[in-house]
């Protein structure tokens, strides 16, 4: 029986050829080595984790603040590159979520059966 | 170039087949099948959800929640089923997190190297 460890690493450097993880990667270099285009990205960013811990702290949402997000993510979307690394990040993401639910299957077994 | 599902799968099955899992497993039914420990364990598990809720939306925890959570927790700890339990849990736990990490190392070095 292989060690757990060794299975992980087996994923990891299966993880990290896929084309799934390459096409990211690539998609991200584009978009860092570009000042312009990395500098939309950021301010994208920051806009998104700035609402994500407004919300997470229960903070309130003005409405001029979701208007200038809708902006930000309408302008990025129009910029190849960004929507291209964005589209590849939801791709991986997806893989990711994916194995995750495969490998925590055990434990969702164990205390799901108790609750019926 | 083995298929990421199938090396997920095989993760999958190395965890289900770990010590750390059959344990678990053997230390969670013991406690699920008598209904006194089970009560007591439920009990402590609504408080703490109850308490990490609130935490997350903000919500402000009086010192009187606070005591009686402190209360619950050395009352389980003193039931040698439920403690052996929530000794199980944090074995797994550990190494839950150890393999995400293992996985998710591609990304943080992605995202990681352009930060310096
Ligand atoms: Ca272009
Ligand atoms: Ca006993």
């Amino acid at each position: 029986m292989a060690n757990i460890y060794d299975l992980a690493y087996d994923l990891e450097k299966g993880l990290r050829n896929s084309d799934e993880f390459q096409d990211l990667k690539q998609a991200y270099e584009k978009v860092m080595n570009d000042p312009q285009t990395k500098k939309m990205f950021d301010d994208f960013r920051d806009t998104q984790l700035n609402l994500q811990q407004k919300q997470m702290q229960g903070q309130e949402i003005t409405e001029e603040e979701v208007n200038k997000a809708k902006q930000v993510v309408e302008l990025v979307q129009q910029q190849e590159d960004i929507a291209k690394l964005m589209e590849e990040e939801q791709r991986l993401n997806t893989l990711i979520s994916d194995v995750s639910k495969i490998i925590t299957k055990p434990l969702e077994e164990l205390y799901g059966e108790e609750e019926q």
